[in-house]
């Protein structure tokens, strides 16, 4: 397309379409990051952002990609040579992985097939046999977005307690919070992992740890090397709302503006609103005869909806189709799922009748593709959202 | 809907959808309309503009409503009293003639049911039977926006040619330029009356006229009082890019990204554009067993659709609950088809998972608000939009 | 300067620097102008904006350049023949005269040396001595943007009502409107004209006529034709918030953020903050050794200052050096003003350091432009500043 | 000030005042990361960002603070134990010591008086007596935004050469890139360390490392942990335009329009009127009697100027009272020059009257905060703007 016309569709699972009040709010003169104007700006979006982490406890926020919170949780949480027990649900996870091999960490990995979430059963069975509480944190990706399934982070702490294991946990909510059901506090999460441009609206370039007490007494003994990471130097700085370096200043004024917005909407309304557009979406790749990534009806995301394609046909052929056709992005399959899937994502500032001109985008470039599947996708998620309309505008 | 999410959906037929690239041209510091910098600003926008109305001739540019420019075509043009032929084609047609009567014009009137556009064969029957050339002007509106009717200006101009009088051409371009196939001087029109809000993709607040030789010479000698709307300063002014006084400088440099945009599509691919979307959404009202406004297959607009409503249903409670449910506002009918007729706009900036969206709002929207009609219309119109998206995208 | 860094100093009398939070409130989607979201917004604005011209009543609001406010206000308040008082006090005020000539209106004119003020004194002795009340409206420009003379209204209005005359006052604000005290309801004032782009720190493109009782039971017997200017379907569609036509939305998303800002900052302290610029520069102009072109020191202007160039001594060349040099747009000299004078304009948006920048921008500008003058205008216009800053914090 | 008016003067040493034209840039919907329009994004700001470190040689980008880019540059270079020489040459110099020192490298400090730069005579001493070449790297901060002191670089390069020693050298230019003459590979700069907010013109967020051949090389033996900072992943993706992880999308869209800006400018002239400015400023501290933090006049930064305040005089209290009063933002002493120095910043997006009204803030401050001076600062920079204006204009 060199001269599209209208709106792209970026449709992948993030980074997702920023509202223009967010972009505005970051189209201002950057301020004194040690000046009082930022000083009330630090604190109260250090204060505001606990109740999208529905969270008492400190957040720390960093000028990095998501991928910075994930190294900063463990070098700050843990030391060298710490065993971590990881479930590998999907891309992400993996990547993770690696990372927290590069730096150092034992990793047991828990391997999933890629089409289901972590194991709560199976991580209890495992902590229950480590008697000498020789792992030291259990790592899990609330929602994977290379798959499109989330996994029930309540059942894994519930497993972790009953198996009276003391390692701390950790989970990547970089895709789902702000956009499913996450309570770090009542979960009993003690590191939370986020980033700024998934169900925060934000574009990319902020990234969160939350941090819980057990977590911060672990990180008094943590041996990693670390600097930028660091949370002490964050924490001693934000208690007066500063930053120990330049902090993203823009991207702050337009985190205070995507807090006020999850706010006023409500946070469960959010939580509602993408729960309806996953299931309309699922109604959609039903309909269309396709099959979902994810197999556990328990553990669908309503972020993302990852769609296998028929055997022999190339998911990044049928993407390139819809991006040249109809100037919408999908997010590609990753990893070992390359080509084999691809990725709808239905997330952040989104409504009915952007997910409906996203389905249709993709039904048509599943035809103009000659990908095997039955029309009358978009018809099933219409009759789905009509149905649930008014609900949801009462609600 | 106290806190939508994403992005509403303006499908009224203008104000259309303004697109980021204008508004951020928009959003820059107002600069001296006196200076060097604005003297170059205006040179480029007067000049290149004329492109967009495919004309020769100067272009003249208001800060004003469209209004305006209907004002501002009468009264440099003619002289009280003047008689001209007006195509009461619609509700905007009805409320140029009010202003040309208020402004002491003697206006006749050609009507029409609203549902068909003006009559060339009618024109030329009464231009031929005015021996004394008394009928000064004709005056038509080439898209009615109230209707969904384009009238064909071609053939009106070859009629007036057949009748051989002298009357000039006003041509009401508001809703049509930018959109559909519009020839300024192939045609023969005299005034284009155009603005800034719809197929410009700018705000409302500029109105133009574009002027011909014989409009021009016409203007030497009207006697109408006027002074905020004279030609003549406004044409001195421009010969070095300024104006007679302050212009509206920020929509001026939307206004120089509009043109820039149209020009970087290529006109014809936006006419043809548009002609795409218009033919999908019509496809889509008879599938549902709706009419259409327009009866005449050749003068549907491919501006706006406007749809009638099943007898018994009320068109403003239907845009109410598509407002209120699915964030998108629809034309109302206006005038006699107040409450009977809801108009589609798919204009401007706009493609075709946009499209999908509003029809999917439409077509939902009927369901809840209880309006008989058939599903599948924006299977219907999925359907056109695959089948001739290859072609659209090789144009 | 081809590649000019930093910001452009725009010290014309206007239009003024339009702050960000102006022109981000402005960069935003445009909506329907017949839906509830506008409704509410036309309804706050047309109620505020009668605080900025402390009245209670009505404030008509145009899409147009200032000019077509003069010509509203007198074709709705009068009808043609109509004799009319004009203080010719400058350069606008004559193009008003013209203007009002054009129109049918016989104009009466108070000349003045373009170096004073309107003489109420002389005002009233015309106006006694029209027994039969012939003179139908005094029409005087509050702040002369030409020559930087403030005319005193308040007493204007004591000369009329001690000649016990019927006649309407009409009141250019276009300049003054909210950077100098202006009281249309204390004041008597029938007809205020105003546009945006001044201390109302907006671009151009909207024009006001605020109207009292007695000018609007004058229009219901006006024989002025008219159309885009009639107030009637203004004030008839203004009651629900609404507008007869396509209002330009998107400059009163702008205006309703600048009245906000007026009222945040207090229309005293806004009052205040110009004296003491309006001083400050006069004081740098004293010390340059330069004369005033307003010549009467209680009816110096705080909006603008007009400097009279020594003799010999081009303006407009002196500008032109300080735009290439210093990228500082000056005001020139208008009318028969012409290269006489230059104006630095500091009004709207404006601060202590803005107006040094400006003032040293002038003092390097005459240097090097090898005019004739003391140095030395900056430190006297900071000693000013610098006396009366706490003061003025305070406020 | 609760309601100030104008533009703030934002004159703190970086974060300089973001360009609109940057600030719109960044204004612009986040795009797929993944995707073709993004591959062109990267591959052109990887390009042309290393024409403003004149440099052959790739430069990574991050999403971090410029303390970030610190540690990739260290972590990447080099291994745990590792000896580096560091001139400390004032606070930002200690603080990458701190941290330097905290990731586990053994820091060998070459103390200066914090009032003049590194001392490339002694630099070659020591690394003359460095017989075992045990020293890995040396450390310098080409321009100290603590003191206002600017070190010579190819001084130091050439006491390296000349002590035939294999050390890397890496610099530091987060607060001289893009503002004073700096030429990576001219000079034989092994890592170039920057960041957006200063020279660049972006708001903080992103932070910048050039690596050399002999650094690149260096790294393939680091036995550094790291994973975030790791140069390789970087430049294997950067080799399409892409990314390992999701990159900061909005500022890259601003950083290709600042590399725009520059090379638009030219980077010479960007440097000689950041030179001007820098004595013009030198000039007024002069004049008012006060002292520069930088006793060597060979090392005078031209981005800011640090000013000693006269014994007894708190210089917070001084900036608080220019805060407050005059809306403007000026550097604080840091660490052990806190209360005891204020720095102006005069760099990035700037011009002769910005900085007019800077020295004109700082006047009035010292007035008003009762700091002994003599007045006559802002007239002596003025004489030098003038005397060099048209000179600079030619350029």
């Amino acid at each position: 397309m060199t001269n599209p016309s209208g709106r792209h569709f970026l449709q992948i699972p993030g980074p997702s379409n920023v509202p223009d009040r967010i972009l505005r709010a970051i189209d201002r003169p950057t301020i004194d990051h040690r000046g009082p104007e930022f000083g009330a700006l630090g604190r109260e979006v250090l204060e505001e952002i606990r109740k999208v982490f529905r969270t008492r406890h400190p957040v720390v926020i960093y000028s990095s990609s998501g991928t910075g919170a994930w190294e900063a949780a463990l070098v700050n949480a843990l030391s060298p040579g710490d065993r971590i027990l990881l479930c590998e649900t999907g891309h992400f996870a993996a990547t993770w992985r690696q990372l927290a091999e590069r730096l150092g960490f034992e990793v047991e990995i828990l391997p999933t097939d890629w089409r289901r979430g972590a194991d709560a059963e199976q991580i209890g069975a495992l902590l229950a046999e480590d008697r000498g509480a020789t792992i030291k944190a259990v790592c899990v990706v609330h929602n994977e977005t290379s798959t499109g399934v989330a996994s029930r982070i309540a059942d894994v702490r519930k497993a972790m307690d009953a198996a009276g294991h003391p390692a701390l946990l950790l989970v990547d909510t970089i895709s789902s919070l702000g956009s499913i059901d996450f309570r770090m506090d009542e979960w009993g999460v003690d590191v939370t992992i986020a980033g700024s441009q998934k169900g925060l609206m934000l574009p990319p370039g902020l990234a969160f740890n939350a941090v819980s007490d057990k977590a911060l007494a672990a990180s008094a003994h943590s041996r990693s090397t670390k600097s930028y990471w660091d949370w002490q130097d964050m924490l001693a700085a934000n208690r007066d709302g500063y930053f120990p370096y330049t902090p993203s200043t823009n991207l702050l004024f337009g985190l205070r503006e995507a807090i006020a917005m999850l706010l006023e909407e409500g946070l469960d309304a959010v939580f509602a609103r993408h729960a309806r557009h996953g299931e309309a979406t699922r109604r959609a790749v039903a309909a269309w005869g396709l099959d979902l990534q994810c197999v556990n009806p328990e553990e669908h995301s309503n972020v993302l909806t990852a769609v296998v394609m028929p055997e022999g046909h190339d998911a990044d052929s049928l993407r390139r189709t819809i991006l040249e056709t109809f100037d919408m992005s999908l997010g590609a399959g990753l990893g070992r799922l390359a080509g084999k899937v691809f990725r709808i994502g239905h997330l952040g500032s989104f409504n009915d009748l952007m997910l409906s001109g996203t389905l249709a985008g993709v039904e048509m470039g599943l035809e103009l593709a000659g990908v095997p599947h039955r029309p009358g996708g978009v018809q099933a998620a219409l009759e789905h959202l009509a149905a649930t309309a008014t609900a949801a505008r009462r609600a």
